[in-house]
Order: structure tokens, then C-alpha cells, then sequence
């Protein structure tokens, strides 16, 4: 259903009846001017997409009846990675791959080495992002997006919600690498740095605190090339336990 | 060494005296200040890297003395990409990535769903993001350049002089995954489509030249996405192998 135009109705909207407004229906009408009897796709994001007719049209809002709905079985697997905070370095190209990646989660921890303040929470743009990802990708899942403002704190509180936990350490104490079968099975929180990296004292809390250290290999790489490469590998162990 | 600043000094000029003029002169003796005595790192991207002292400045020229040089032994073992060719569509991203994620070459081939013309020779600004890439993650190895104006043809030339070859493909017809394992040895060609994917015929004749359709997962993928993951796929595998 991938290659229909797709629109994003927010789960709390996804139920008859079916209306679209603002720019998502600003696209359909006065865009791509749909007539009513014209055939797209609906997704809210958290599992549920299907095919509607458009029956209505008034006042750059739409109407729309169900075909088919499908609703996904709610995911019990995949990563979660909670990212240093950085100012811009390309936050966009992790949400977008997080989507074309079928992550979980992305989340944002003000780390002792970031740069700038994490915002109080998530942005409106940052949903955005992932939905147009989600449209072009037709994954009929949006990563849950938050944000840590109280760091090192607020992870060691949701750590223990995770069945596994890990922690992308690029150390001389060499790690076990980060394999992509550690992420096969559950759901796994992945903690990284910021670009400036982890201080001692994370390494040590989140360690304590049962998150595995486990490296990405030799060679340092940039924020968003581990964050980028934590996606694929699980990615890659999501495709293996055919989730 | 990688966090001492690094200058690319090419391989055809590697060798005593060791002089560097033009931007990378620039550089160290107008950004950075350099004065003699300074100790910097020069690489080659061939796999020489070596810590060096600057002993003369003249004219916007510096003259380096070695301390010690290093020769990595030549690589055995990687990916190459040869991806469709595409306008534009963050090639650059995938240029660096490639750096730090320690591939042994990009192909840019023409292939039928191309947009635009693949140029007749790699340009000098795929190099400088490379140089740059390679400067920051202290990789001594450059990837290996090329283009493939002649397309399909070009690419089944080539193809013979992998140890294995093998063909991403997003098909209904289900290919194996495309797993780390299969990139673990020997030097791997991967071909990719262009954002518009493979024409039929294409797919024929690599598989008939032996490239062995394999599998990004179920999801449509975007071009640039497909070649992170086969890039973060192989990096993994040559972790793995020691490489």
C-alpha cells in the first residue's frame, strides 16, 4: 500500500469519522486535487493503516470512508536508542532513518557532553520528519520520540523498563561489539553519547545500573554514523526474526 | 593519531621530501598557525600514515620531516558499492560514510532508471568529503573512486574480479538477506539500483554473471538508506573478521 499517496491521521483520530484537515488535507485537496471517490491511504503511526475513499470535501477538510483497515500487531521487539543531545548535527537523517529502520524509539538525553539544552519536549517538527519518512517508506509505525531534560537521571529510570540495555562505548577497554543478535528479541534500549562522547561517571551509573557496555568497533565514528549504524544492525536483526 | 590534526598528502607524493602546498598548506600554516616544530599527522589514503615534524615554511609550502611512519597492510578484504547513479540524492552523505565505515570503494554506475549522466570521471569534490571524512575518523585508507559511464556493461566487466558479487534487490520474489556474514571475506562487489530501482534486464544479466540477488528486508528502501546498511553491514563484518 506503499505506493498510494499516504496521510497521517493521529491515532487519537483514527475512528470514524474519518476527517482530515490542515495540511494533510491542504495536500489531498488543493495539491494533488482529489475528487471525492479518490482512493489513499490513512496510517495513525501506531500500527493502524488502510484504504479510504474520499466522500466528502468542505472546507479544505476531507471525509473519508474505510475500504480496509488493517491493524498491526502492537510491537514487542526492536531498539529503542537514546541519543546525547547535540545541537542540529543531523538529527534529521536519524529521525528519517529511524522510520525507513523500523525503530521503536529515539530519545534524546541531555548528556554531560552535549552541546546546548535538550528542548522540554519533543519538537512538532521532529514528528513531522518521521512522518513524511513513514509516508515515503509505507512502515505504518512512527518511532515514539522523547526527551531526557534530567539526563543521566531520567535514563537510569527507564533503563529497567527494557529487557536488555546496552551502552555504545567507544573505549580502549574494548567492549564486546555490538552484535546484531543482542538485538533480536525484546525490546533494547541502546544509550549513546553525545558527538563529545560519554563521561566517566555515565559510563560508570548506567553500568551499575545493568546497561551492557558494548562497542561499535575499532574506529571512532561520528554521532550519527553510530546512531545510523545501531539502526541498521537492528534493522538487520529485526529482518532475521522476521519481525 | 587521529585526534592530532591530519593532512592528505596523495600517494604519488608520499615520499622524502615531504612537502605540502595548496589548501592543506593553507591549513596548518594560516588556520592552524602552525610553527616549526609542530608535530602533525600526514596520511595518504593508501594506507601510509605517519607522524611528521614541520621543519621549513616557505612561501605557503611546508616542509615535514618524518618520526615515524607507519604502512597498513593492503586490504584483502571489504565492500565495494556500486550504486546506480542518481542526481544529487546525499551522495556526499554516502561518500563519508563510506570513510568511516571503512569500505574499499564507491562505483557511481549508469544504470537505466538513472536520473542525469553519470560524469566521465570521478570529480575532485568526491575525494575532498572523503579526505575530510578520513581526517576526523583517522581512517588511513581512502575508498577507491570510480564511475561506470557504459552502465550495465562496465558493471559486468567488472564483476569477474570480485571474490563475490552480489546484487541488492527489493523483490517480491524474496531473495536471501543480505546478511553480514556474506561480506565477511574477500573483496565484495554489492551492486545497488538508482533511486528508481533495477530494470528486469538488469537483473537478468547480473545474475547470469553470478551477482547473487540478496536482500535489504522487507521494506522499501530509500536509495541512500540501502547503501548505509549494506555499508554499516559490512563494517560490522569486518569487525567481526578483525579487519
Amino acid at each position: 500500500m506503499a505506493r498510494l499517496n499516504s496521510f497521517f491521521l493521529p491515532p487519537e483520530r483514527f475512528a470514524a469519522p474519518f476527517v482530515l484537515d490542515g495540511p494533510e488535507a491542504r495536500h489531498l485537496l488543493v495539491v494533488l486535487r482529489a475528487k471525492t471517490g479518490a482512493t489513499v491511504r490513512l496510517f495513525d503511526g501506531a500500527g493502524r493503516e488502510g484504504l479510504f475513499t474520499l466522500t466528502r470535501v468542505e472546507k479544505n477538510k476531507a471525509w473519508l470512508e474505510p475500504i480496509d483497515i488493517r491493524e498491526h500487531p502492537a510491537q514487542t521487539s526492536g531498539v529503542v536508542l537514546a541519543l546525547g543531545w547535540n545541537k542540529a548535527g543531523r538529527r534529521d537523517l536519524i529521525l528519517e532513518k529511524s522510520v525507513e529502520l523500523g525503530a521503536l524509539g529515539l530519545m534524546f538525553w541531555q548528556a554531560r557532553h552535549s552541546q546546548g539544552q535538550v528542548p522540554d519536549s519533543p519538537k512538532d517538527s521532529w514528528r513531522d520528519t518521521c512522518v513524511q519518512a513513514a509516508k515515503q517508506c509505507g512502515n505504518p509505525w512512527l518511532p515514539a520520540l522523547s526527551v531526557i531534560p534530567s539526563g543521566l537521571t531520567g535514563l537510569l529510570e527507564i533503563a529497567p523498563g527494557f529487557d536488555r540495555c546496552y551502552l555504545l562505548w567507544e573505549s580502549e577497554n574494548a567492549p564486546a561489539l555490538l552484535e546484531p543478535a543482542r538485538l533480536a528479541a525484546g525490546r533494547c534500549l541502546v544509550v549513546l553519547g553525545p558527538e563529545g562522547g560519554l563521561a566517566l561517571e555515565e559510563v560508570e551509573a548506567l553500568r551499575a545500573a545493568g546497561c551492557k557496555p558494548v562497542s561499535p568497533g575499532r574506529r571512532i565514528l561520528r554521532w550519527e554514523t553510530a546512531a545510523l549504524l545501531c539502526l541498521g544492525l537492528a534493522h538487520f536483526a529485526g529482518e532475521v526474526a522476521g519481525r
